[in-house]
């Protein structure tokens, strides 16, 4: 018969059971510590107008087309994959802001799509888990630093101890380049610049602007506003240089804020070196790390941006929030070990099937009791023997195997074999669900 | 500001939060009930390449082609978005075979598109929610009983209550079509026409068949068939007529392994108009009604094939399996009100802010000792009157909000208003947590 090329499609990611239940945990943390702090779901469709994705420009090369089938009407506009999420977001309050509640807090958790040429850690299709919150008219300041808090509780809650968001106010470099008179071009270059130096040091980034034809006076003020070491020594090269102190301010009273909202010192740190060059952002604007894997770069970014949604309402949506890219958080958190892959199956206990013809009726109550007490459980149901049954047991690492053949059950016992010791003991049936429950519990002690 | 189109794509749904709420809550228990019984989480990507997608033929009209960007690689082949889950599943397995244990139990939440012309009810994008049991060579027959209970539990746990999965086995149709000597197109045609008619009874497919040219013999026994009203009677019109019972004996055994895998007698039906007559099903088929909703016809359909990836593998690969189309679901649901829209967000308590300068850290310790507890919390930071804080909870169905001035929080104490019946209460601080968790369990006992 002809065979069909079935191997993967480059950036096109797809996991054998393993690592999609891994998958799965991180999206449900993520979305249970959003629901937690009152973010309300929504979906857009994968689909938008071409109009609308790329009403912001830059990005038309990054778009996958959707092209109708052939019966199609003709009166329709062409349409194309979302890359993100913050666009859809946009014409979804757009259209919708008089059945919206301001502000508008809500939560999305989606995949989306870049057209990149595919190479190695860049995905084509990936999840993106955002949040934002989105004012009418205004947005407290005190919302930018929630969305820190936030961002602490996902990671705390998915165990990984040890990560640090890197906070900055965009108005603060772009004050600094206001002050030498640079217009507006020049100082999203220095942003670009900037943004692609900083982590290797104030220096660096110094030495880059000279490289790309900056004056060395601004070179020098921008070398030392990142070289500043605490927030004063910062505001002192804004107020030397003329700037204007808006950015530092906000960035003073978020990063206060954060802390009075529960943050731990330990979780957040001002690092005036965040660009986010390519970015709308406004004013407040977020790195995430996780400490010891930083090379991974930053897996939860974002920022406040002055007006959401201008290219489809006219009304003015201030907003500020966040995404955690988690499809590469997925390869972080298994390759380091933080989340390891386990078992292949969601099934606690399989039933052995023996004598079939005779004690299916029993296997299959056996299960239901099981369920009953929410124990994910199957019946083995294909006529093999045992040591089959066992061995399949063992590969999709189910931790306990119920075996009852016709001893057992004349007895009205059954026996539990632990999977992970191979031992084996026998009990009185009316013991079986809480048994299995004292087992699995002494298997894994975070589990349900 | 030019302003772009954005008003809703046709066909592609998009819901308020409310609406995405009950969706969530549809999905999740779906996914949980397919988890009890043991299915293993996989998802697969969105695209395919255009020659698996096409492999059987008939459906590429409906198929929404992916274009990617000009900056690509030309050696890639064509790409489209997947209009079902089965497909993407038979290439999974194929591709990963010796990387799974048989039988391989998965269950797959996705969006699926497909490019029909547009029409009321008809979605180009929507939910399927699908289970598969694949053996390797073989796969024994009480498999197809354990889907139709796995069914039943779905919507048990919906709560939708009356519910009938209509079974059958395709073997019946085609070997008594086989009978009379009818060749295999002319049996499809057949298949289809049953398909069409056989809800308006036997004599109206009896009807349709003659009209169409068929023998009277053959629609003759057709009608007899269709009309029998238990399985002996029916089994005598396929001895009658000389046909191969292996259907009606697999059809028995499937019906009587249901009950005794615990399905109510009232929850499964044996109904031999079930044709399916498009798909590619070989042995048991399923389709699921709501009792009283039967005019949306089924919400729950599958059945048993032969050989689920001949195109993409030469090992065999029997199946079974159903498919839930939950966006239709939802529709079904939300309409007659089985599960009526309720709350705009997750949050079950808003702190409202009175004095920010003075009692801000004070707020945020009380939605932070809430959420400790489970309970979605969130403070208000516009800085408001409190009425309009209340108006927002009102607007957007919060049901408790915490009132603290400095006359109460000078006491110690804070003051719960239930937003239902407008009661409010004065307690101290000490028991935020446990008076929250008893109004809001008071307000919805089926509640967390």
């Amino acid at each position: 018969m002809t065979q069909i090329d079935v191997s993967p499609i480059s950036g096109f990611p797809e996991w054998l059971p393993d690592k999609r239940i891994v998958e799965q945990r991180i999206l449900d943390v993520i979305r249970q510590s959003y629901e937690l702090f009152g973010f309300a779901p929504i979906e857009t469709p994968s689909v938008e107008r071409w109009p609308v994705l790329t009403a912001k420009g830059g990005i038309q090369r990054q778009v996958f087309s959707v092209g109708r089938p052939s019966v199609e009407e003709t009166t329709e506009q062409e349409l194309g994959l979302h890359f993100d999420l913050t666009v859809p977001l946009a014409r979804y309050v757009a259209s919708r802001s008089s059945e919206l509640t301001f502000p508008f807090r809500r939560y999305q958790i989606q995949k989306v799509w870049r057209g990149e040429r595919a190479q190695r850690g860049r995905f084509r299709e990936f999840y993106q888990c955002d949040i934002d919150i989105i004012g009418s008219e205004t947005l407290d300041l005190l919302y930018d630093a929630e969305i820190a808090r936030v961002i602490g509780v996902v990671f705390d809650t998915l165990g990984v101890s040890g990560i640090k968001v890197h906070i900055s106010n965009r108005k603060i470099l772009t004050s600094l380049a206001s002050a030498f008179q640079v217009d507006s071009s020049s100082t999203e270059t220095i942003l670009r610049l900037i943004d692609k130096a900083s982590r290797d040091g104030a220096t660096a980034a110094a030495a880059l602007l000279r490289e790309e034809g900056f004056d060395t006076d601004l070179a020098d003020a921008f070398e030392r506003l990142l070289d500043a070491s605490d927030l004063a020594t910062a505001r002192a090269v804004l107020v030397g240089a003329g700037a204007d102190v808006t950015g530092m301010d906000e960035l003073e009273q978020v990063h206060d804020a954060a802390l009075a909202l529960g943050m731990p010192a330990n979780q957040i740190e001002v690092d005036l070196g965040i660009a986010r060059g390519l970015d709308y952002y406004t004013g407040t604007v977020y790195e995430t790390f996780v400490t010891g894997h930083e090379t991974w770069g930053s897996v939860c970014s974002g920022g406040r941006y002055e007006d959401l949604a201008g290219y489809f309402t006219d009304r003015r949506l201030p907003g500020v929030g966040v995404s955690i890219g988690a499809t590469r958080l997925l390869d972080l958190l298994t390759q380091s070990e933080i989340m390891p892959l386990g078992a292949k199956t969601p099934t606690k206990v399989l039933v052995a099937t023996q004598d079939r013809a005779n004690y299916l009726p029993r296997y299959l109550e056996f299960a239901a009791s099981l369920r009953g007490a929410g124990i994910a459980s199957e019946v083995y149901l294909q006529p093999r023997k045992l040591g089959d049954q066992l061995r399949y047991a063992g590969d999709l690492g189910i931790p306990l195997v119920l075996i009852a053949g016709s001893a057992e059950l004349s007895r009205d016992s059954i026996q539990l074999r632990n999977m992970n010791d191979g031992e084996q003991t026998e009990l009185p049936i009316a013991d079986l669900v809480r048994e299995a429950e004292r087992l699995l519990r002494s298997l894994d002690p975070d589990d349900r």
